[in-house]
């Protein structure tokens, strides 16, 4: 049992307020949230939170962790040059050895910025589910085939074999995109979605060009398709959602499917901006995610929530444009609940103890007028003092507990790209 | 002396390299860079360096650093509500005592993020000045007048007073915008600054109504009714220039005007994406700044640089607009440049020790393969492990060394808050 006292918590429940108190967790779970207590369990730690914030842990609803490797090898090139000539040839060369290597280089970014579960797109999963249990922290893969009905079978297999591996793994029916696979994929998928009772996620709308030329191939727009073929009888969500019209948005709210928003990707690689404010208005489910770090360039939720937050300022030209609490939502609350993880969405006595401590005496984060607004508008990562994933502490002060050190992460990940890149 | 050994150095000279090496101090100023000596003289302090990176200081050529009391304390409203109702009227109780207390509250916040000098334009210059000696930081003051031609005997009287008053200390004649003042007020400061052979800054452009009303009141656009004044026989610069047309650039180009853009406000408070493409590709001079913390809301040069760079890529739709090493060079060379500060723009020998040094072992600086890139797309704040000013370290590893405790500072500040908020 660990006791954190003199704290803020922000459970994240509605409507938002900042209390003072004290949590205690009890193995990998919240056993108590409120007032000091006359008398006290015997606490295995307790720790003086001195008045920094509690709250749920980021969730990073969609990734490709182990890009971490190609991080700043090709910048300011055009899209297409990245991807055909800086980042397949590249892909090309991994092991699954390698996967694990940089999965893991990936990980001591989350937890650094506070973020405890991933929802997890690459090759070589089994290499991510290992990087992630030897953590501590949670995955989430998505099922990432391309091509044609045929692959249907190897994305069912490592369903079954990963949906109830760990429990703190996880695993969601999905395919790349649209465009990089054809219909007969999409209608097996529809198949093996509905006989499971499963969401399904995919890349969705990321660019105009892939929009449009779903539109060309199929009558429809990428969304109004796949909703078409029944891809979505159990819900699932798309990744980027950039160039959704209303009908699209009227898809997701039909089906309840989640809208998971990249904002730095798409602001790097010159994708667009979402309609994150339509979106809200509509009251559609909104998560977030980092995209790979060679797109984003870091796994950082602070710059997500702050792109998020002040693109669609730009984009509607608005200074009130979205409320800044309604991207903290999307980045913890949200993303838990787009991957499933249901049981580490808020803070409340019964659910898992994936939380952070902010420092809300850093000079950033003051005056303290508005917290969840500070957390959007001048947070940052440095405010990050404490990450716990299912009641283990992972990250404290700039030192982890992951199991190995950064330095042996860092020195096997240098030899790694010198012969990849090379 | 101090010894910074196993480095490595960007010195931000043309073209950027990264070398290994060492770096000497001797007072305030660069001794040595190069390879080490087999013969080292006495140091005061030699520091390992371990492999990180040293490069300038950031300089921060636009801010209201004493806002930081009004942060976050009114989010997501539109800007006249914001302006009329959230910051004027507490604005207006400020003393010169609260001023000096909330600068001092933004220099923690300056040192931490790497920034040693910035250019501000406030009330109570007299408390900005101490705060900025007492810190050891530097601190450029800009005029702010507003109003008519009487206002600017009160803006030479400041000019004589602060421009020569310490080494550390500098003064620029600025006013606050064309949309504030008169054209009695534009023509006397237009003398002034020709008599004192000075460079004038304001702020220009930020907004599409104030640039429009410029158009409707005189005919012509801030920068071209303000060149036609003769104000910028001697340099200077704009604060924004969001709205500017290539009219507007060609100005600025005649003139050796430099263009300061503050990409996060901007964002913030929806005013625009300022061209910095245009900017680059025309060769104006390029500097950064964060405004003020109430409209931004942080004093990070790693956000505005980011911003700086991803924005381009949307305004333009291209994921090749803008190398990110040129929103490095503004934050760091032009910005310095911009407020005067011509012997704290690159690391060389003879040149004033102004430099912080960067982690490269975080993992969001891994893997390294282009540096400058990395500073801007994936870098942030929590990398800054060294800030050192005039030769002087004032910041190392989350501790500061400014003759004043950060608790001091926050039990002061939280204090004014109270009383000037209730």
């Amino acid at each position: 049992m660990i006791r954190f006292y003199n704290a803020k918590i922000l459970t994240m429940e509605e409507p938002l307020t900042v209390r003072d108190g004290e949590l205690w967790t009890d193995g990998d779970t919240i056993s108590y949230i409120g007032e000091t207590h006359a008398e006290l369990p015997q606490f295995e730690r307790e720790i003086n939170a001195d008045g920094n914030l509690l709250m749920p842990s980021f969730k990073n609803a969609h990734t490709h962790s182990a890009m971490t490797f190609l991080r700043s090898f090709a910048e300011d090139v055009p899209l297409q040059t990245w991807l055909f000539e800086k980042v397949f040839p590249y892909e090309d060369r991994l092991t699954a050895e390698d996967v694990y290597a940089f999965d893991r280089l990936a990980i001591l970014e989350y937890l650094a910025a506070g973020t405890t579960a991933f929802f997890d797109m690459y090759f070589y999963p089994d290499s991510t589910v290992q990087a992630a249990i030897e953590s501590g922290m949670r995955a989430v893969l998505c099922g990432s085939i391309n091509g044609s009905a045929k692959d249907v079978e190897r994305l069912n297999a490592q369903f079954q074999k990963f949906r109830h591996i760990h429990p703190r793994i996880g695993y969601r029916l999905g395919f790349h995109a649209e465009y990089t696979s054809d219909e007969s994929l999409h209608r097996e998928l529809a198949r093996l979605a509905q006989a499971e009772k499963e969401p399904v996620f995919t890349h969705i709308s990321e660019t105009k060009a892939e929009h449009d030329g779903c539109i060309e191939r199929h009558g429809a727009s990428p969304a109004q398709y796949l909703e078409s073929l029944g891809l979505w009888e159990y819900g699932g969500g798309g990744f980027h959602c950039v160039w959704f019209d209303q009908a699209d948005r009227a898809v997701f709210q039909r089906r309840g499917l989640w809208f998971i928003t990249c904002p730095c990707s798409n602001a790097k690689l010159a994708s667009g901006i979402a309609p994150l404010k339509e979106c809200l208005a509509e009251g559609l489910l909104l998560a977030v995610g980092t995209d790979g770090p060679a797109s984003n360039n870091a796994l950082d939720p602070f710059k997500e929530m702050y792109l998020g937050a002040v693109l669609q300022k730009l984009r509607n030209m608005d200074a009130a444009a979205i409320p800044a609490a309604s991207v903290l939502r999307a980045a913890t609350v949200g993303s838990a609940r787009a991957m499933g993880l249901t049981d580490c969405d808020v803070l409340a006595q019964g659910k898992q103890a994936d939380l952070i401590m902010i420092d809300l005496h850093a000079a950033n984060m003051q005056p303290a007028h508005h917290i969840p607004e500070s957390l959007v508008l001048s947070g940052d990562r440095s405010n990050v003092k404490l990450t716990m994933c299912a009641g283990k502490i992972l990250y404290e002060n700039g030192e982890y507990f992951i199991g190995v050190s950064p330095e042996e992460i860092l020195k096997d990940t240098a030899q790694r790209i010198a012969r990849l890149t090379q």
